[in-house]
């Protein structure tokens, strides 16, 4: 009630008390700071989604591989993104979001030093929001080498990868001074969430990693066969990936970074009604093709369906509309079986699918955008069939190669040059024996007896 | 500081420039826009918390049934929601919210087409909210029949389930137009969250399905006696109870739709109190009626009560006060291990308890409101202990009775009908050897060897 | 629209419509009213956050301890807050925020009756927010004792410490009117967010519950050797720890109290930065000691050091800039590993590390705020080493040393009266058998067979 009062004397005088000291401190809070305040919350809130959407990771990773290695793909899920934390507070921030070298690089604010925003969400909200980010990228490529790859030498990559590698591209297309996308009304590429700057930059480390280690013993047969290795828990699994479903409606959401702002409520709104869309018909999509084509409906391809459902809509969740999400993301199904298929005739062991959902569905999702953005982005441009012509669509191939050169170079660089020191694979015997006792000398279920005999290449089909 | 400089000029010129142009955004947003975004902020939170139940429901579901089945029940708990999510954009949330067609059912706003609301919660922020909804209804029903039900009858079943039966019953009560309650100073069938609209709702369709389905092979003896089958993983199902826990924080206070609206965010503090006081209460209920009956502390059945404390307090959250939160919650507890024992007598296998918590508790959350409703919900009446007479008690019995009526009616035609058509269960072989290698060849842990050979009724007592 | 237009009218007019009635119910809504209903959302979210750490403790405990005692420890879990969801509401609230007699306790709002607020945050929110902590202080303690506890003292000890020996406490600290914390200006002990108010206070109490529980049979041999008792799901435990450093996204920024009143957006940024930078900068800090001290990175310590790291930086999180957030963090994690050496040594059996991560970090996060506290508290002062010179230090041990003494007098006598009257500990048997057996006649995996015979002091080192 003397708020109401309060205001209203305010209003009449022209609010000239609005800067008149603590006493009134309340009621002169503006409806601008308020919209401030709101957008911060909202961006926490959605970091906090994203955050958890580690554990997705880990609980997926762990349950789509087996028992013997489980500690440690836990171990290396939950170092990603503790050694991402320190690499993008001390350099990645800055490279990403610093003051532009020529639209390639930042320069500035580093270890979060002089960061201040008057009259807009903090710097510091924005950190939380994008280091929670860079943790998705690192953590994408544990899929893909699990249960051979060294401890330390995956320290070493998801360090260099969150320092360097990752920021980088964040600055080409989301600084709002890089080359790819320079800001308001300008030609550029456009991925609103992250199909390539988060997923495809992890897909492409992923897919490096694994040729460069090369498949786990027994996952194909000495004439070239390739063997199924089931993972250990179906349970771990699909918790997983419904807590990396639940993660996607602050991943995608929250990357309009507003709420109280004009418009940006309807904005959200749209992008959380085509996420869980493109995540449903995904499902659908990878269920049907896996059905088709081994008779059965199965759980992991529908798992992996979910997710290329989300990662193809995240580039343009906020661009489409709902009817372009299920079409978006129905497409990531089949996309993803078949590229798994694809995978294993070139022989690239990728225990998870890490390839096949976030990069190769990733590559889908942008281009996606290209041929159906209905609303504008900040080049104030539409897709191909949204009567925007071409210039989109090219947008998104260049930013696709720019972006995959960059990553696959620098990672595979990285990867050889950690294969040349520290090493990057475990000895046979420890591969054999599971990395758990053999780089952390416990196991993970010290309760439970196996009922297979650690072998290479044993599973349960 | 530029943002309230502006603001007291806009004040002391009558705020003429409100609706000047873009450059002056920020400073013209107005208290009720920002209400707005709050409100919508706060549904979509809200949504991604019930949506977060479905995970709750997975791990508890696969939690109380048996390792041969759990890959299986995991997959149907996550395509029940995939299932919805289509159906409920096609077809389900038209029937539901759009134009009434004489208080019985929505007949537009299907495809989410033609969907605008101006100065008010965009209608795609609803849908989000009621979609999650939809998906708490179909997703009760898999428990009931877990274990022997066909994985195509049961995409057939909740396609079904989302897309015509459950909308149906929201169009009656929640539209604002529906016969059950229509609207503001009507009489009506009050419900604030759901007790009956979903959880009963659910809860007819587990008890028609389970009926239809019949008990699983070894459940009851040649002579009629019952054997107790237990889940196989006490960690998923705790984990799944406070998941559920935790999404009831959304889907009792999230029905509130609003918080930065005058009054809303002292209901929805309320509500969330009682929601939390109701879950412990019938916890304690549930733990002494069995500690009571059965000697020992017990924990699905303690569980089983903070879940019936949940459903209990649904209907009523907005209307009581704590102390009745407590009592209302607490009846809960023993009505849950009673309902169970009833079942048990009758013969119907209903694996997790879901008939139980849902339907009896959801009936009984229900006419709790004609008793104790101390606040008026829209229809101006309190309840029967609260000076408002029978008006209120004797429409939530026609509430329940019309529900279960449409709800017990369809479901069972719906099973009926799949029974002849594509076959409601499994065979007899495969229920043995398990759903998870009959319908989809492969098993959720194939690292561990199950300590019980997979026969008919076996169990760990 | 319509609104805008509405408030410019109302702006010319000096708003005197203002209280005009519900015909202009959006219309009027003030800044001051839209900043509680966004103090009170962010308030209620942030209680979710903290109320989900509940899962997390759960999953933790149970995953570093043995599988035939998980049904019991997880429903420790769930029943120590459900204890004090009532015995906080009874009773608690009262004594923590009721009018205080002189400094001490709280004296009213018992039942949570009389409690209204006009213009601020509603009493029932911060309940809610209270209550969670509350719970968290009491599921601390389940860990420390687990593995030989009855569950009767379990619940009697949990609805204690709920009851009383926390709520007096929270009135000394954070009542505003304690003789710890006096409120605005005064000299006082400075804990934001529970370092010790809540963290060390659990600490305490499980320290002085292993003490006079004394070890677990086999823990140490009978010529006084350690033997180390592995947990029994790596999974479980990882998934614990990721849960309870997302709650503590709320534990932290949320006892800002405020997000939408001026300044607390961006004192929530800083406190969810640095609890994020010290939780990484604790596992950090663990590993390395671990690794440097046995020789292999260890995953238990390493997730101990995370909680190490969060549990330091939560009496600091609002006063010191990321740096010394890192360095606190960081800190924590030697301490952890080092204080379970300790504890060894003494022969107190804490089968999760309960006391190191919470009292001894505990006390460390304290202490570390009169060290390194940059910003002003309520107090006017900051840490030794930013210029406030020793006041704030010694007023940190004041505060430790006064609730240390309080809560392990009271902690340790009300052990040893369960002790004496309904006992505290299982017999021999049960132990050696499990308590799922001894106390509720179920064990918690049936599926699943033992690896291990259950034997006192068996282990899979």
């Amino acid at each position: 009630m003397k708020y109401k009062v309060g205001l209203a004397i305010a209003g009449a005088f022209g609010l000239w008390l609005a800067n008149s000291g603590t006493a009134f401190a309340q009621e002169e809070i503006s409806t601008a700071e308020l919209a401030v305040a709101m957008d911060t919350f909202f961006l926490l809130i959605a970091a906090c989604l994203v955050f958890f959407m580690q554990a997705g990771f880990a609980m997926l990773t762990a349950g789509l591989t087996r028992s013997k290695n489980t500690a440690n793909i836990l171990f290396k899920n939950l170092m990603d993104f503790v050694m991402c934390s320190i690499a993008f507070w001390a350099v990645g921030w800055g490279l990403a979001y610093g003051t532009s070298a020529g639209g390639f690089i930042g320069t500035d604010q580093f270890f979060l030093g002089n960061v201040t925003a008057e009259g807009e969400v903090p710097i510091l909200a924005s950190w939380f929001f994008q280091v929670v980010f860079a943790g998705t990228a690192a953590t994408i490529v544990a899929g893909a080498m699990a249960e051979r790859t060294k401890f330390v030498a995956y320290l070493t990559y998801s360090f260099i990868l969150s320092l360097f590698i990752y920021p980088v591209v964040v600055h080409w297309v989301w600084s709002g001074y890089g080359w790819l996308n320079g800001g308001d009304g300008t030609w550029g590429f456009t991925d609103f969430a992250g199909s390539t700057v988060v997923h495809s930059v992890g897909g492409w480390a992923a897919l490096m990693g694994a040729i460069i280690l090369g498949p786990r013993l027994g996952r194909f047969s000495s004439d070239g066969k390739p063997k199924t290795i089931s993972g250990h828990s179906m349970a771990l699994a699909m918790l997983g990936a419904f807590i990396l479903w639940l993660g996607w409606f602050g991943f995608n959401p929250g990357s309009e970074l507003a709420i109280g702002s004009q418009g940006s409520a309807d904005a959200v709104a749209l992008i959380a009604v085509n996420t869980n869309l493109a995540a449903a018909a995904g499902a659908v999509g990878a269920l049907v093709t896996a059905w088709l084509r081994y008779g059965k409906p199965d759980l992991p391809q529908t798992i992996n369906g979910v997710l290329a459902g989300l990662v193809a809509i995240t580039a343009g969740c906020a661009y489409v509309t709902p009817v372009f999400a299920v079409l978006i993301g129905f497409i990531g199904g089949p996309l993803v079986v078949l590229a798994a298929e694809m995978l294993e005739k070139l022989k690239i062991d990728d225990p998870v699918g890490a390839v096949p959902v976030h990069l190769v569905v990733g590559i889908w999702g942008t281009l996606a955008v290209g041929l159906f953005a209905a609303y504008e982005g900040n080049t104030g441009t539409t897709g191909l069939f949204f009567g925007g012509g071409a210039t989109l669509l090219i947008a998104q191939i260049v930013g696709i190669l720019a972006i995959g050169l960059w990553t696959a170079g620098l990672a595979g660089a990285m990867f050889f040059a950690i294969k040349a020191t520290i090493g990057l694979r475990v000895s046979k015997e420890e591969e054999e024996a599971g990395l758990d006792i053999g780089e952390h000398g416990a196991v993970a279920y010290p309760d439970l007896s196996p009922s297979r005999p650690y072998m290479p290449g044993a599973s349960a089909d």
